[in-house]
């Protein structure tokens, strides 16, 4: 190993670098310091040195992929846009960073989720902040079609926890099936079969509903009696 | 309190209801054993006598209110129906038991999945049942709409976990509003409401989707370079 001078800064990105797989890998509870430091080519009194403890570090941690996914999401939006392209690129970059950062999805969704208030909460806001995103560009479409008041604000509410939900549980199956190898990636499918997807599932019903079209259960023969 | 004989099975499923709301308030583990046995109002030894300890208390419990949600979903399902009054009915069922059963909700939505490998298993194993009956019916709809092949599988199953992922979210944000208070229930979506939004927002999306309609970025003003 070089023992060229590295700058702080730069030696604590890639500790941080070496705890998102770590964490990802093995979980917060069963991950160990030694593993991380290892990982990050570094001596464990380094680690603690430079980030005092492993709830720090995954607080840390948390803190860097939260801001990056929600970075990721607000490039690759253009606010002059009209709604249902903002939302594509949106949802675009949502699934195009979290095909490229896996482990740091792993850790904002499964792990950050899981051990208790400090880290929760800071996964808790951040959806928050992308459902009040979502939730005005849905109000935005709804203006756009002409049907104001004809969403009830609860419904638009409720169909961006659905679609936040959606985007998530999509992105979580589409990592899953990496896991058969990076270099049968035709396998899985790319960020903008993800974001088609969603925009095909939603969107699509989404501009239906506002043209006053819905789903209704007497569609397909009366709900009950009438068989 | 009574000292009246109580059956086995009795007993072990009052402690069974108590420790699904301790989990529930308290968090796996955070929830005491003590505290389990109070709610229940037995001895602590007794539960230990029954259930041995709180891992096996824990499993027990998310097995039966796994069991106890497929069973809703499932007897809500009519399964001679038309595809869409399936899945209308499925999530119809679905959302009127997690909003009955919102301790049972959340010890398997959220406690579940976060504290290590048997618990998480037994959560994914029945996300992946209700996952695949989600594909069934969507295939079957295709097949009802006569356009065998033109969804590609992968992408029939991308919808299915996006519908999955949309109706957890859903599940939980119209559970959380719960907590306004029991009486206040004008300001939580009811069963019927949820399901609903999601038939608005999936099939009629989906519905089109089948009929060769396709959201694609170009509608409003062209990929980029044409603006």
């Amino acid at each position: 190993m070089k023992s060229k001078r590295v700058p702080r800064a730069v030696r604590e990105q890639q500790m941080l670098d070496a705890a998102v797989l770590t964490f990802a890998r093995r979980g917060y509870r069963a991950a160990s310091m030694d593993e991380i430091a290892e990982v990050a080519g570094v001596s464990k009194p380094l680690v603690y040195l430079y980030l005092n403890s492993k709830e720090e570090l995954f607080s840390a941690v948390i803190r860097r992929e939260r801001a990056a996914l929600v970075a990721a999401v607000t490039a690759a939006v253009q606010p002059g846009e009209a709604a249902d392209r903002q939302l594509w690129s949106g949802l675009r970059g949502f699934f195009a960073h979290t095909a490229e950062h896996p482990a740091g999805w792993a850790v904002l969704h499964q792990q950050a989720r899981t051990h208790g208030e400090p880290f929760a909460v800071e996964v808790a806001d951040m959806r928050a902040e992308i459902v009040a995103f979502v939730t005005e560009l849905i109000g935005m479409a709804a203006k756009e079609a002409g049907c104001v008041g004809e969403l009830a604000e609860r419904e638009v509410a409720g169909l961006a926890h659905a679609l936040v939900g959606a985007a998530e549980s999509l992105a979580e199956w589409a990592n899953t099936r990496t896991d058969e190898g990076p270099s049968g990636d035709q396998e899985h499918p790319t960020a903008k079969d993800a974001a088609a997807t969603m925009m095909n599932f939603a969107w699509t019903g989404l501009g239906h509903l506002m043209g006053g079209e819905r789903w209704t259960p007497g569609g397909a023969g009366g709900e009950g009696g009438r068989g």
